[in-house]
């Protein structure tokens, strides 16, 4: 489960390149910054949004949507500044000292 | 690597239950959702502000370290509302049909 | 120059009664409150991203188009919700304590 | 009622050159834009935040006062950018073609 941000990453980078005319992440790209900035913004207010709904209705279902489209698009931020994820949670690791539980997770396999 | 958000999300869990005078995360838990999804807006717009100076200066330091703290808090959010975080990555596995690439990473380990 | 939030609130009212179909004012308040507030979100990124290009260009042009766009989608969040702007007028003249200016402002007319 | 935000803005250009221990404004131009710029953001989200419980409650108070706040601080990143708030009015009358509502609404007086 967990090397799917990992996966994504690789897809990412690929489209990157892509035609900004057939793929939305490289139109993204195209469009810079401050467009993907905007996108990233939209899907917080809508993860907002949907996890007030959440609250009332019991149903997840468009709060893990919305979360999965605001991840996406700051890993396309992440794309954008020649950042890899992987420096985002090194830097949870770090801060939660994580790296023992990492390592059990990892021995149990 | 790819393990932390999992051992991210079992140290939330020990947490949710922790006294909120000495957890950050309880007394987010303890201030209900409306907090914590206040706090998921501040770190997106921190976020923001970090990837345009970053966009200036080439220094990314600040734009993971905001990063972080926006993907910390949307973990909190679901922890809050009782969703896995599995559950927003499985999303985007399926949106990306990331089945193949995460099958293949695993083989390579 | 101070009556326009009047006017324009007096404009949304009519609008708020049109066909959704020919008129965008009508279009949101029939897509409901989750709409109106998505826009509020999305005008305050554009708003603190043409900010930021402001301070470096020095062009004011762009975050003042967003910022009137940002204050028309609040007019609209409020008209949604049946609050009057001059309500939020009130608050920050109350805070502020700015009644002898205002009186002031008006005498010199 | 509608020279607040004139008033507002003298106010504001007062409290832009005091001393930033004593005057809260003051303390935001001192911490420079980006501090003005996560205010605007955070009091959105608050706004949001308040508009959906108005939603369910019929309770108003909490959206008036945090609408007010977001206007404050808008406010604020003018003047920090030396925008006067009536090139956004005008901007507004322009877009909605108010000219001649304001003028009925004057001769009124």
């Amino acid at each position: 489960m967990s090397d799917i941000l990992q996966a994504l990453q690789v897809v990412l980078a690929e489209r990157k390149a892509a035609d900004p005319d057939t793929s939305y992440v490289a139109s993204l790209h195209a469009k810079g910054l401050n467009k993907i900035l905007e996108k990233v913004g939209e899907e917080t207010t809508e993860t907002i949004l949907a996890a007030k709904d959440a609250e009332l209705s019991g149903s997840t279902k468009e709060v893990i949507a919305e979360t999965a489209d605001l991840w996406f698009h700051c890993l396309v931020m992440l794309s954008q500044l020649d950042i890899e994820h992987t420096a985002v949670l090194a830097e949870l690791e770090r801060r939660f000292d994580l790296s023992g539980l990492v390592e059990k997770a990892n021995r149990a396999k």
